[in-house]
């Protein structure tokens, strides 16, 4: 993983880019008249194996990444275009478009065009589209800002229903936006996700972890903590809240999903968990 | 091919889709304010195989097949976000970006965003926007408009430069967008592209084949007409236009790039050539 992100830094450096934070590097790009646009993949046997996804499965969690990468950004869903990489023989493009239509129509997202091409494996690469009036970047948060996760982490590492049919938090992405200096969706564990935040807002966080949002049966297991911790997939929101909105965002947060603030944000540098350093990567090790 | 076509048809009829002309169909999407957006694949052993082409042959390829869907709609290009998939152990990233350079600079291009995933083969998938202020749709053409060809047919199937290093026609889409009622860029092969507009439109059309527009290289070969009627990635474009603009087009044309008149459209449906049915996939079966 550490490679992805160096080679990202390397393509992007070699060609005319739009500059952070508008480009690059954050959850989606934003730009003129609040346009707001990401695209992410997902390939047989990298991000899913068949047929423990079904296609359903598999056409739910392709448009649910990119809608929490719109999320993230305070966005809110316009159009967006289906580039599918189909193995020789495969016809069941149904079964892809049904395991997405219950989201598209719930966002209301409108499909504007694709492509097809042959492709050794199954991929689902998507573009979507969003409008934010006030979008939320990743270099936003400041010294003394709460750090609030929305929703709840580590199911999708402990079990496999929230692993395969994620729920990206659009509503509370939009919500957020009223409220939040900054956020970053939970894609790859809540460590290295807090951590992206910070690099991008030159601050510090102190976590507590009996804080964390964990379900009853996440708590169970003997590796709870770590699950919460660096588990991926899980599409939660990091959100650094000024105390001054900590009211005004409780108050109007949708009730089904739960809201906890977990941390704060420091001008000291670094990662702490419960007053001790942690690395995004290294939890493990410790 | 054919399938294909079905395929994508029953996916997007599954979804929220927009409407044509305005979407899926055409060769890139029209939204709301004359924003454009397109999307295309280069895969690994479908597309092309290394190291036949080298990896700036793909990078260049990559953005050109994009720029030419760009061009067909008569679009300036704006942004762009790159989806790329990496076998094990690929880092020359840097090598691809060398061949996407050139073009985006000389086009205006910003790089917005991507992603990068693990993949089995190398794999590139592109979106990119323009603006349009007069965007040319495939169902615009009108009987008794001419059947105009920018640039030249057959050279991709016979003349691996070509096929490695496309040139996209996007000065010149802007320039037909100021006077042709329609326009579709050649990327499946004349005959068959041809067959697209006239679809959209439903009009038919004539041509005359001693009017194609082939080089000397070309005509020497003994199936040089098969190959301009139905090789394809030639990135050509076709335009409909109306007669009473045929001198203010051809006047105001860049003179880099052949345009050639080869026929016109016709109330009477269907595609003639030399005054003979020919079908877009049969040709070579005549």
């Amino acid at each position: 993983v550490g490679r992805e992100f160096e080679l990202i830094d390397e393509f992007v450096r070699a060609l005319p880019h739009a500059q952070p934070p508008r480009g690059p590097g954050d959850d989606a790009a934003l730009l003129p008249r609040g346009l707001c646009v990401t695209t992410d993949a997902l390939v047989e046997g990298v991000h899913f194996t068949r047929p423990f996804f079904s296609l359903e499965d598999i056409g739910h969690k392709a448009l649910a990444t990119n809608l929490s990468d719109l999320a993230a950004i305070g966005a809110s869903p316009t159009w967006w275009l289906c580039a599918l990489g189909l193995p020789k023989g495969f016809l069941a493009v149904r079964a892809l478009a049904a395991g997405m239509r219950p989201l598209a129509r719930r966002y209301g997202l409108t499909l504007a065009g694709g492509n097809v091409t042959a492709s050794p494996v199954l991929s689902v690469t998507l573009t979507l589209a969003g409008q934010a009036r006030r979008p939320l970047l990743r270099s936003g948060a400041r010294p003394k800002d709460l750090l609030y996760v929305g929703g709840r982490l580590g199911d999708a590492a402990a079990n496999f229903v929230a692993q395969r049919r994620p729920t990206p938090l659009v509503e509370e992405g939009l919500v957020a936006s009223r409220f939040a200096h900054a956020a970053i969706d939970v894609s790859d564990g809540l460590l290295q996700d807090v951590q992206h935040l910070l690099d991008a807002s030159g601050v510090g966080a102190e976590l507590q972890s009996s804080a964390l949002p964990m379900s009853a049966a996440l708590r169970r297991l003997p590796n709870a903590l770590e699950l919460a911790l660096s588990g991926g997939e899980d599409y939660a929101l990091v959100l650094a809240v000024p105390p001054s909105k900590r009211r005004a965002l409780e108050r109007v947060w949708p009730r089904r999903v739960p809201l906890s603030c977990v941390g704060r944000f420091t001008t000291r540098r670094g990662l702490r968990l419960d007053g001790r350093s942690v690395s995004p990567r290294g939890f493990q090790h410790l």
